[in-house]
């Protein structure tokens, strides 16, 4: 089974560099199902219903969320009834949306699960022990993808040795900076720590950089808006056994106009 | 002139890689000047007198340092008097050490700036101001290497942008995992958001991967110990134009099991 | 000098209060000067012009701010010109406003000081060098009052060691909780950890408890509104010795359901 | 049923201060049963065996602890099998210790309940639900006593406002300083944001003055010690219907230099 996993899509440029590369990227490498991070889709902060359509059209099978999923008081009328909405598992009890969802693939089933970091974020019920409860309900499925939205390395990386070799993948979200340390954990586990953006290249994580610069210089409060632009595309593409679910090979996709996309 | 910046070395292990990857660097691409992130050197915390000597000694030509730069208490012994250790720029007046230091490369000179963020550090003074300040000074020097210190993207792309065509490259550390966005912006400045660290590949950050799970699932008091076995050696090459100091390339240099280094 | 320091102002309850506990205070103890903290004055964020006057018209000599000075935009349209209004002097320089003003007490002068601590709040300059900055520019002025807006206990008390035989007074404000633990240093310092708030009585820090509530048990976004009912006003009457400044006595005021004023 | 609770006891002039209060309070108030935070009472950080017994031996019946409970190793030889010491209880499942205990007192049983806030803490359980998890517990026992160990106000009114005629108490520690609003909420429930600590009264928090001054202003590690000279002694004394367990008064203790203690 093939995976294409895309960073967290900034606002409406990050929507149409989407739009843009993934053609692209089905014609030359035919991913079987494509999850995308959607907690910024809406001018930056949130996402709504007519934008996650517009991301189902486009073929994803599954949106993941994280700290900003609820940025736009819309999602609280869709978020129940759409199933491949995910928003992250350690939400307490009775948060609305659902924490990990399947897709089905062919004749196989993907489970996406979403969990966040709790290291300089929310205090949210601890990641870890979400994952093994999702994981006991989950019993015999192969497949299974977790983004891991956090701030810190050291929680991602600590989860990733956590889950390895009972789930497919962990690919990271938040930080919208790409790293480059892809690898398969021994027990058979893809990891990265960010997957990275799409959107605003010439900007700081996606947002107007003169108003993040006049945040640090200032202190004061300043209202940021998604930057202008070119744009930047980063994924990871993910290659798991048809039959155990292991991943067998994890390839980083950066495009944008320093790395032009050769198909 | 060509720049080898190597991210954040850990303890005896990351000493090791240093050492074993640094000749094979050197023969293949003859950096003119080599700079290290020595923050934690020694045992995974500080840095000690005879580990400066030791990598002085492989050709090192200066070190940066960072949250962790006061650990070995032996520090505040020789920081005064060895001129190639900086530590970060931006803490108070009166800190022992320097924030800046001037290496002799060839018939040029190369200024390397240690600066640290405050998102989630220490409350250190601003280090946008005192890159200013630092750079009044400098009024004429064309090759400047930033380490940039610090835990989130925004507040280190917020720098780079910020020092864009007033310094050679801004380079980040701390997080001790590399990043893919590496680039030159708009106006000549060399830039990546983390160059990565050197030392265990089979860890968390370079520290026993059990210790560090513990602490968060625990979150009790964790005594964490620097991680065993096979290393990484992450570092970037920088090329600056030799008469205005602008960088003309960067490249990322990974070197792991997963990714062999071939001369 | 007998001196008046009022907590923060919470809303249109907390500016009622206001109104109706001054008068008393005034004729039972005579202040020569009103000081209020009037970060929360607007609808709990933020102060505006005609809210500032309604303070002035009560006898309120000086304004002073916090972390939430700017949360009503029109505070930059009139911070420049009103000299009785305070903004915390360690916010970087070029910020609108004055860190510290001059008020005329019958024949002498009150200098009025604001700092903000950094710990859990901003990444502000040391508000330790700023207080010494500004005592340097003050040389010779016995009555100094400083109002120190911070989160953590240490950091407040630390202030109150720094300063002590300098100032009149430190007082903390920020928590909306007043402290029991007034005292006057060895050196002729009064301190008072937090002078607490004035506003809705039934309510968390002066903002509707359930939605307060809700933001802790859902850690989703919640709008927090300024409660409603019953009110607390809560300040501190200082004792200066008219020819020295050194604080001569320090007395908490309470008032409330629970400690109803007695004339 | 009269209550003693006593705040964050620091070090050997926080141990001795305790020795000399106790006594004085007993003899003119008799409380039926006390309660200490211990958290600091070895060298400031974490208690040990030898200092709960000698607690006990003053007539403590019960011991809370905080986020420093675990700073002396020892305390995991001996925390499982002293069933009067009480962590707080919202540490994941697993953690050595007891999160509420049960003192017999006369004919009837109090119930300690400690919790930990997340706020600037450690990310631990929620503590509300944690609460309500316990008390499902102890459905039927009308004494309860809360130690909310936290350190923001509005966590800890947020908790006082959840648990508001479901126990006895809700009394905060942590933040070291004494806060002057006692009050019975209105179902019963007695309400004090912090009770303060026992230990040195010149010092910052029961440490070394010029210690922690030398953090702030240094931002270097230091190794803070307990401060010496004159003690503090602060408390809560409660009393509560001895059918109903509801809360009918709450007074504060404060015995300092300042405000000696009458017998
Ligand atoms: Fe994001
Ligand atoms: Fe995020
Ligand atoms: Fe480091
Ligand atoms: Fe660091
Ligand atoms: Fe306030
Ligand atoms: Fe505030
Ligand atoms: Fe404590
Ligand atoms: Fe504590």
């Amino acid at each position: 089974m093939r995976l294409l996993m895309v960073g967290d899509i900034v606002g409406s440029p990050g929507r149409k560099a989407l739009k843009e590369n993934l053609p692209k990227i089905k014609r030359s490498h035919h991913p079987d199902a494509i999850v995308v991070n959607g907690e910024n889709a809406a001018e930056g902060r949130g996402i709504t219903r007519s934008i996650s359509r517009e991301f189902f059209g486009m073929g994803v099978d599954c949106i993941t969320l994280g700290n900003h999923a609820w940025d736009k008081q819309e999602i609280f009328d869709f978020i129940d009834s759409e199933h491949r909405l995910v928003r992250p598992a350690n939400y307490p009890k009775g948060t609305p949306g659902r924490g990990y969802s399947l897709c089905r693939v062919g004749k196989k089933n993907l489970v996406v699960v979403n969990l966040m970091g709790r290291s300089f974020l929310s205090n949210l019920d601890c990641p870890f022990r979400t994952a093994d409860a999702i994981l006991d309900q989950l019993e015999g499925t192969p497949f299974i993808l977790v983004d891991i939205h956090a701030e810190t390395t050291s929680e991602k990386q600590a989860l990733a040795w956590y889950l390895d070799g009972r789930v497919s993948a962990v690919i990271g979200t938040h930080t919208h900076v790409q790293t480059a340390d892809e690898r398969i954990l021994p027990k058979g586990t893809a990891y990265l720590t960010d997957v990275g953006m799409v959107g605003p290249y010439d900007a700081i994580l996606g947002m107007n950089k003169d108003l993040v610069l006049k945040k640090f210089l200032t202190q004061l409060p300043v209202r940021f808006e998604v930057g202008m632009g070119r744009t930047q595309f980063n994924a990871v593409l993910l290659e798991c056994d048809s039959q155990t679910g292991k991943a067998v090979q994890i390839n980083r996709v950066r495009i944008d106009d320093d790395h032009p996309w050769f198909e």
